[in-house]
Formats: C-alpha cells, structure tokens, sequence
C-alpha cells in the first residue's frame, strides 16, 4: 500500500445559482475591482489516502465524493491523484 | 484588455487547527474509509478578470486576496491565471 496525495475540486453545477459567487463578486466591485465576471466559489479538499495504485485510490475517492464530500444535486466533483505523498 | 480566467486556491495555513478538515477526515473514517490521512478543505474561487496583461491580471487577483478573498491571518493563497478566458 502506498499513500498517495489526492485533491478533490468540488465545485457548483453550472445552471445552479451560485449565491456565494454573486456575493464575492458583489463585494469585488464594491471595492473598485472592475471587470470581474461571474464567480463560483467551490471547495478544495486535500488529504493522503493508502490505496495499491493511482487508480484504486482514485476509485476509492469518488466514493467518498458521492457519499460525504460533494452534494450530487448541486455539486460536481473532480478527483485529482496530484502524487504518491512523501513517505 | 483581455478577459483572464484565474483560479483562487484559498487554504488553511500549515499549523493552524483546521477543524473542518478534522471533521471531514473523522466523518470518512465512519463511513469505512480507512487509511486516509490529514484532511485539508479550502475554498477554490474561479472567475474572469479584465486585464493588459497575464502578469496584471494575477496583481489585480492577489490584491483582490489581501482584501477581501482570504483571511491573511489564518489562510493562504495561491493565484493561477488559467487562460485567456473564451471571448
């Protein structure tokens, strides 16, 4: 087994509103920043896990996206093997 | 001036307690997922921006972090400027 870095993108569907986004984005212009486009604001999840391959781990971590990280009917995820963690 | 797409990675500085990530990792460990290790979540922020240039456009962005996209207390900060966003 060996413990790999993964990173999991969960961000808002496209088509949902992103209420989060329009306030960031609200409070940019407020504060003189100009020329901001729409914002989504997502998380970013960071954590080693102990899997066989790249791949294994990988499976094991849309699993956990499915049932805890990512809320299916508002959120898509992507699952990123970034590197086998330092040991 | 250009549209830019830039991404924000905002995420909990090394060190500091980060609960939400503790319970993230406490949540997967009740679920059955063993062998995951320190759980960090952070947000990710993705938008286009105005800009002359790639270089200006990531100044404008961290300057958007200092004020008003991290905690500069707690959090830290990473700007990528994608690419020139679709017209």
């Amino acid at each position: 087994m060996t413990d790999f870095q993964v990173e999991v993108r969960v961000t808002p569907r496209r088509g949902i509103l992103d209420p989060q986004g329009s306030a960031v984005r609200g409070a940019l212009r407020s504060l003189g920043f100009a020329g901001v486009g729409e914002v989504h604001v997502g998380r970013l999840i960071v954590f080693p896990v102990e899997a066989e391959s790249e791949d294994a781990a990988a499976e094991r971590v849309e699993a956990m996206c499915r049932q805890l990280l990512a809320n299916p009917v508002t959120e898509d995820f992507d699952v990123r093997v970034t590197a086998p963690a330092a040991a």
